[in-house]
């Protein structure tokens, strides 16, 4: 069990660094040899309440690749969680691996045993290469598990709200870019027709927009083709495509310097996480160009929402719909004060995800 | 709260390499901004019990100085525990930073909150430069700790018991050795006589041993020498120093390449953590030179013993006194196995804590 193991040098390096630059409570590092477990609990910030974020499974390259991604991704979540209204928290776990080839029952089920030792104060749901059976086998360990099929009590599939919600954000970034908040004609451009894209599709041809599509996968467009007669791009088409509005719906980092160059839209409101790859100078170079973005983590809450009121036990399809429905709002007042204090719209969005954890953390009582 | 930060790249460094080496359970990050707290909880093995081991805080040079630490302290503890034959696990706690400056009462209660997040998983004490004091703040936020003062209902200094199990560890080494366990006339080197060290004397003095002592600090020393008439040598005269019995009961790490070249002794019997900077070759070296080595988490246990009878319940001084009596007859029996195998009396040792989370393993029921 344990090895005899002489002293070794190691590499100097600062763990602590990236968690104090983006200030997190608490990275759990989870292993099991008997499974083959790797896996990293972050918990970025509690101050609303648990943190709230699903668990990733990915063949990172290294430890240290795949703990900036927890770190990161969990931040995101604290900043999602609270500009949408919600009394949880951000976090999210990464389980480091080959899906296809190391996931299975005793796996999930040790990790689900590690999200339970957090005593609560981090809640998981699916993410990438996660499936609602591996949330069933976490829920076999731990009662903090969101995200559960219907069958089993769960709020079922979140992506028509994702979807919802985007389309919300979507709608205002007209309001502001063309002073009507109709869709009707414009064309508009869905980078990846997954399960959030088509959801999106379902809205935008009901009002009448012009859909341009693509992905990377020809089942994925095969379906919407099954459904709507739509214009088809290649993938390397997409950053040049003449658009009134991108939504990227797929992979994150597609605003990036290069791509910016190329775009040729009024607009950019999607569902990816992480759209910006550098948060600031990326975001400036929309501003730069006349592009009004519409932050991702704002825009793409309606998903977590519908998880937020499965944890909180009151959930109903009406409920998660008038809460999405903000989102239209609160995007205007994104602009809005984006205008007024020379902020990108993304900075504007983080100090007002910021401002509400400062105030509701000031007025907490004791515990 | 949350600052925008640009991505940036980092060192590539395998953050598990050493976690799968030692075959740790979980390791607990804890950070956080208002107090200034940095603090890692690493949780070896829980397969016996609860981990537990006490929280040290410490300048450390580097992050990866203080994950090393904490690693091989927290498997110390799952050794030390297993061979003591007490129900619990290995853990230990680091906190970074210089305790003369920046620890105080927010401090060690935001430190007990993280204690407390882990559910009991881990239970804490005291270590270097941690104090009842600290340990009596950490309780306002945790039931989690042990080794509290008497006055509130703690078990008390366990000094006097690690004193006692040392003793009969040296007293087994000393049958093993000269055929007879007893150690009168037999001169005996007490390096470094703090708590432990000064407990130490005066059961060698009470049993007629001829006492020698070092220590690098002068009031240290004065307190011995006011009670008793005993040879005093520099702390560079510690390794060459001509005895029977060398006991280190001061740092870790006293018995390596260049000291074991320069040791005069039969036996080494001391209380200090890690004395082996390298477990497998200077073990070996020991052995080569025919110096018997007593392990120093087997005779050391007796006050990890004295701390778990608090955290059982079921504390009593005659208890906790009868359980540390038997580290002679371990450590005789390790003395055997070690013969029998042509293993060090370290790697004997390891065994039989091994073998023991092994067995008991399983056996549980399910939970």
């Amino acid at each position: 069990m344990i090895e005899l193991t002489e002293a070794t040098h190691k590499e100097t390096v600062s763990i602590f660094t990236e968690i104090e630059d983006m200030n997190h409570e608490q990275v759990v590092l989870c292993h099991d040899k008997e499974t083959g477990l790797k896996a990293i609990i972050a918990i970025h910030n509690t101050v609303l309440g648990p943190a709230m974020g699903g668990t990733r499974m990915w063949n990172y390259a290294t430890d240290q690749e795949a703990l900036t991604d927890a770190l990161r991704l969990s931040r995101g979540m604290t900043l999602k969680n609270s500009i949408a209204g919600l009394n949880i928290g951000g976090g999210k776990a990464v389980i480091i691996g080959d899906a296809s080839k190391i996931k299975n029952e005793a796996l999930m089920r040790r990790f689900g045993k590690f999200v339970h030792s957090v005593s609560g104060r981090y809640y998981t749901a699916e993410d990438v290469n996660m499936t609602t059976r591996d949330m069933e086998y976490i829920r076999m360990e731990t009662p903090y598990v969101t995200g559960l099929p219907e069958y089993v009590g769960g709020a079922g599939d979140p992506s028509p709200y994702t979807a919802y919600g985007v389309y919300m954000g979507m709608k205002a970034a007209a309001k502001e870019a063309y002073g009507l908040d109709s869709l009707t004609g414009k064309k508009v451009l869905v980078q990846g027709t997954g399960n959030v894209g088509i959801n999106l599709i379902d809205l935008l041809i009901k009002e009448g927009a012009l859909v341009t599509i693509s992905d990377i996968f020809e089942d994925k467009i095969k379906r919407v083709t099954d459904r709507y007669k739509v214009e088809i791009i290649a993938p390397d088409q997409v950053a040049g495509a003449n658009v009134d509005i991108y939504a990227p719906c797929a992979l994150g980092g597609t605003l990036n310097h290069d791509s910016i160059a190329l775009l040729h839209c009024d607009i950019v409101a999607g569902a990816a996480n992480n759209q910006l790859l550098h948060e600031i100078s990326d975001g400036q170079a929309l501003v730069d160009k006349g592009i009004l973005y519409a932050p991702d983590f704002l825009i793409n809450g309606g998903g977590i929402t519908n998880v937020y009121y499965e944890y909180a036990g009151n959930h109903s399809r009406e409920r998660v719909m008038a809460q999405t429905e903000l989102i239209y709002d609160t995007t205007l007042r994104v602009f809005e004060m984006s205008q007024k204090s020379a902020q990108t719209p993304h900075q504007s969005a983080i100090k007002i995800a910021e401002d509400r954890i400062k105030s509701i953390g000031n007025i907490k009582l004791p515990s």
